[in-house]
């Protein structure tokens, strides 16, 4: 098999971090710079909504809020108005053993800026950052709920991505299970590990994959992307979870999830995206610290989910990912 | 834990097929009967286009089609013009043994109808049997290729469920290894074989989930459905292939398979849906037989996906299993 540029044949590619085949197939007719987003994000204009400061008492309850008790809040944590897991029923004793499971659980919103008019990326890299050590608060608080499993942390940015508010915000929510895909992620980098004595993730690096980079962190296309132009954020050293990271990191952090946020609105039409942090359940034994490690993916939302991806959990990427490295690599960002 | 009309709450419910958790949270407002498509099918005017009769040179090059060689055709099995696998690679000697893989393989496509305006479920039930023939006969083909691993046979209806073309068609794609999603439920079908000595779904039947059955078929709510309004129609005999299938029975199919897009499109606004048949591996051993199933799930589309299902592979339906079931059982389908 030659490169994906000499050579248009379809290919596929198993991701090792999840388990799962990808069909890479570029026949149809598009140059990977040619993918725009026919759904840009709704423009958000200067509107106000319960998400605005000076509108708190139309949210659900606040948990915190960054500075604490100022008036002038850069941050709040406020629990989802619609939750889709309830915080009011008794906390379950037990891990699941059959089928059911209380839906007992916390489902939070973060809201990233008090004015509406700004996204995430419009933030300077030590606001960003700010918001991640918010996530990593909330997530420590959770922790402390013995039958929380996992904790998951998302953003869903433009209606079609599934945000149903415009005011820049992401959410969190702390689970009594441990989700199917985070099993088969530690599954997978378990069998990598006992093979080789080495954490997959902090191998991953392949200059031809690489994106933009940082002192402790760098990013990529993964080598089997289940979605066009999807990015993940890595860092380079081995961490199995998110909520350890220090203040200096995040702000790091921050400057490079920003760079991507840019570069793919400039690339791809300011496209509707979701982004995913993938961590460890949050009581882990040792040696699953040894092999899991977290990054974050961001997922532009650029093709849509059919039969044949419901029916075999098998995606269909019209862009190798040398090609959308590339691309990216390339975008011209202005200062 | 009560039952749903009584209690509210929020539940999670495992799903014993493919081994994964969903949430259940009915809070976010709605009565079951009150879900209703906003994207309702695009109306299909009675145009003309490459698949429909007359226009056969406009579509890539047929396989077969149902009567041999009649001009005066029933159903066509045809190439896709824009295949996600390619039939020209040479067939690969081996199964893959690493991260990568050819992509040979094949993407047909199965035209339902010679008529524009027609509809699958338009069709009178020994017509919709025929389509089900149809498929067995290619599945049987492609057996012949002893790379070819598994074969996916979906239906996209409505452009919102990703079907480009409004002409009634569904594709069926003959993949060189086995996808995710089926790994997963044949290792979660083998646990419960090993541990009970039975076939899962030969005992799912449970009378607070059945919508409707015939003689050899039934068809039901499953009780973890990862969407809302999901259905499932299930042989009531044990059998692994789908494509072993026989005429009298794909008759009888056919009838279940159109009462159920009947009731799904007048209770629902004529939504866009999926359905994906899953049977087995082709070269399935003898073992693998005693404990897969095979079945077709009919997913209509009314929710979207997110960030939280995208990283968790956990989704949240909003619909208990018990109510979609009762809301469908109570549906009166005009003679």
């Amino acid at each position: 098999m030659t490169s994906s540029s000499e050579n248009p044949n379809p290919e596929l590619r198993k991701d090792a971090v999840w388990n799962r085949w990808v069909i890479f197939s570029p026949a149809r007719a598009k140059r990977p710079s040619d993918f725009k987003s026919k759904s840009p994000t709704d423009p958000n204009p200067n509107q106000q909504c319960p998400f605005c400061i000076g509108h708190e008492h139309e949210c659900a309850p606040e948990i915190f809020r960054v500075p604490p008790r100022d008036l002038d809040w850069k941050i709040r944590v406020i629990q989802n108005l619609y939750p889709a897991l309830s915080r009011t029923l008794p906390e379950p004793q037990h891990a699941p053993s059959g089928l059911l499971q209380t839906g007992f659980g916390f489902h939070d919103v973060v809201i990233e800026t008090p004015v509406h008019s700004v996204q995430l990326s419009d933030l300077p890299p030590p606001e960003i950052g700010r918001v991640f050590i918010t996530y990593t608060e909330r997530i420590q608080q959770l922790a402390s709920h013995k039958s929380i499993q996992y904790v998951q942390v998302f953003k869903n940015h433009g209606a079609s991505a599934g945000a149903s508010m415009s005011h820049s915000h992401s959410q969190m929510m702390a689970l009594p299970i441990v989700p199917a895909t985070v099993s088969a992620r530690l599954a997978s980098m378990k069998d990598h590990f006992d093979q080789t004595g080495k954490c997959f993730i902090c191998e991953i690096q392949r200059e031809d994959l690489l994106i933009d980079s940082s002192t402790n962190f760098f990013s990529l296309v993964p080598f089997a992307a289940t979605f066009p132009f999807e990015i993940w954020i890595v860092p380079r050293y081995h961490s199995a979870h998110f909520h350890e990271l220090d203040v200096e990191k995040a702000v790091e952090l921050g400057g490079l999830l920003k760079l991507m946020l840019r570069k793919m609105s400039l690339q791809l039409n300011n496209p509707p995206f979701n982004y995913m942090i993938h961590t460890s359940p949050l009581h882990s034994n040792g040696s699953e610290l040894a092999y899991t490690h977290w990054f974050i993916q961001i997922v532009p939302q650029l093709i849509g989910i059919a039969g044949f991806e419901l029916g075999t959990g098998c995606y269909i990427n019209p862009v190798f990912p040398e090609d959308a490295a590339k691309v990216l690599r390339e975008v011209k960002v202005p200062e």
